[in-house]
């Protein structure tokens, strides 16, 4: 929720639902910039915050959002009641800064609904063992969301954003992306995971998880977004669903390591120790005794991964430690891929007509990932979106 | 606490209190303006606003201060934890916007002291009926402190705040005004109830009731204040410990009143339902069959009060009602005034010599106050300091 005006909209929405006979309950996130307000103010006073603490100061700007949004429904009449993350009955384990939701307790809201109450709660928060605030990490209102329409068995969890919906490509890029009316949870999560923005495959594996179907719309404007929902398999659809890229890419090599059991594992739990996320990991030898270790990492991760992997290698007496930030990732996504032979072939041969090197592959079940250079990532985007005539209903 | 640099100056001064040896508990009230701000909120989206939102909403500014202290104290390398009023043992009953405290549990609070961390708790709010977060209203801050001393069974309570000690007079107005080092809980409630705004009489009051020993001193150097406790009767003493003014007065008059009983319990009634407080009240038989009513309220609430007692006037068939906003009070307190006859002529003498007309005395037994013209108020305090020689030591 961006500023006043925004509350005011949402609470229109609400009130609508209600209206329309609806039981109503609403999962919010803070205003515009005050999580970065607030963490900018510990940042001032430690480099080092207690993680206990950053939630306590965090789980207030959803605090903040819910009483006001509260305010704004009963200013047009109607009864609301405000609740945080552990009055709304989000219990999560002891986690701070990225806890797990391990159970959700609705009794509190489904009293207040009995009521007749629109319920409000702050998302992005729980209470953890011994009172204690916690908070979800990122996409943490989308899961709470997802997890409170599970608990109370809701037909749909409308998730709004700023964005009116899944595209198969970002529309600021190419030009004929097309809105997607419905897509499956399984391509949801692969474009999540590969970049895509619009929600967090961590709300959207608890979806699936637990058959909630998402409503993913804008926050601006009422009209119909995508619906994240079980889609059964059907022969002759589209191979490809969507192209998504993400220029927030760096790519870390550890040259010359030596050949031994264990390797890996010492680099990247070093790295995971950190916090700090893999994406695409090769290992190529090039001589018998040593290999090439090649991985990918978010671009403000890369100064921190090469402290780490540099002291990693002096230890393994590797030859040594580069990186290129100079790289993105494309990636196409969709279930019909695993039936439609010939799909990478035909990625990658749209690629190279278009004069793109290709760095790195990566594949799941129903993706296919490139790294390329990111002065080429535009270009791909629309290459691949015209091969898989994505622009065409 | 105002801003960053204030919270490591706060912070700093906790970790000298612990080197020292000592538990320490902090109580924090919110930043700045904060609190105006979500107020500001609030009421650009209602003009009714429901009291246990706007307790959800103000109560976080209170959160934040506690994790940005406990953050601050952690960067000088000690332990410390933040606790929202709730999880510090503060419970309430369900007075939503000026909830009382019905008790206190210091068993958290307990913990968290005998793991060596120093507790930073947020102040003017606590938990009540439903879980529900409750604020305590006007000096909750101060209230919390005193509640959790008398909880802990601390020696002292120090409330830091914007001015370093009680003075006999205002120092902006009178030059040689001079900090008291001692002050009795009587004198303090006293002091505070007439409009010295160092400290809340209800804060006082409870320190009173638990014989805690508050230090008021300043936030921003580390020099004594004033210590409020019980000081025993000592003959000789002067009468008078200070005068106060409070320019923040207005003063309602209701004209000719039917003088039938139970009409000062229509109009008072009416007006505490409302939630306005009255100061002086008082009655003046004019003819035989009507009374003129005179109070005296907050000029915040002139307006307010003025309406209600307009209408309860047509009720009862009163002649009309007047209002003067020109007007402010001056007071005297001293423990000393029950055994010097002739304090009260003292001062209505030092008033006549300056020229100054007195509207309506209201007296206690440590106190006499006068309603005078707010134009004549600071010459007024000059004169009744100088009168009872309070600038000497």
């Amino acid at each position: 929720m961006a500023d006043i005006a925004r509350i005011r909209h949402v609470a229109a929405r609400l009130v609508r639902a209600k209206d329309e006979g609806h039981d109503v309950v609403a999962v919010v996130s803070a205003m515009g910039d005050v999580t970065d307000e607030l963490l900018e103010m510990a940042r001032q006073l430690t480099d080092r915050p207690s993680r206990r603490e950053l939630d306590m100061l965090l789980a207030t700007g959803e605090q903040v959002s819910s009483a006001l949004l509260a305010l704004a429904i009963n200013s047009l009449g109607y009864r609301a009641v405000a609740l945080t993350g552990g009055q709304g009955g989000i219990i999560t384990d002891g986690g701070f800064t990225r806890a797990r939701i391990l159970k959700v307790d609705p009794a509190r809201i489904r009293e207040e609904m009995a009521r007749g109450n629109i319920v409000v709660v702050a998302g992005f928060q729980g209470v953890g063992p011994g009172n204690d605030i916690t908070t979800l990490g990122r996409g943490g209102s989308d899961a709470t969301a997802v997890a409170l329409a599970a608990a109370l068995g809701a037909p749909v969890c409308d998730i709004c954003t700023d964005v009116d919906g899944v595209y198969t490509a970002d529309p600021r890029v190419v030009r004929n992306a097309r809105k997607l009316p419905v897509i499956s949870y399984e391509e949801m999560m692969e474009l999540a995971y590969v970049g895509a923005r619009v929600l967090q495959a961590r709300a959207v594996e608890m979806a699936s998880q637990q058959r909630v179907v998402i409503h993913l719309r804008s926050s601006f404007s009422d009209g119909p977004g995508t619906l994240v929902k079980e889609v059964p398999a059907v022969e002759n659809a589209k191979p490809v669903v969507g192209v998504v890229h993400d220029p927030d890419v760096a790519r870390v090599t550890l040259l010359s390591v030596p050949d031994r059991p264990g390797v890996a594992h010492r680099i990247f739990y070093a790295l995971a120790e950190a916090g700090i996320n893999v994406d695409m990991i090769v290992q190529s030898t090039r001589h018998e005794a040593s290999t090439d270790v090649l991985f990918t990492v978010s671009r403000a991760d890369l100064m921190q991964a090469m402290e780490i992997v540099q002291a990693v290698g002096r230890e393994l007496g590797a030859g040594g430690c580069v990186f290129d930030a100079g790289v993105g990732k494309v990636s196409i996504v969709g279930s019909g891929m695993a039936t439609h032979p010939g799909v990478a072939a035909r990625m990658f041969g749209a690629l190279a007509r278009n004069g793109i090197n290709i760095q790195v592959i990566s594949t799941s079940e129903i993706r296919i990932s490139c790294l390329i250079d990111a002065a080429d990532l535009e270009r791909a985007v629309t290459a691949l979106h015209d091969e898989f005539e994505l622009g065409l209903g």
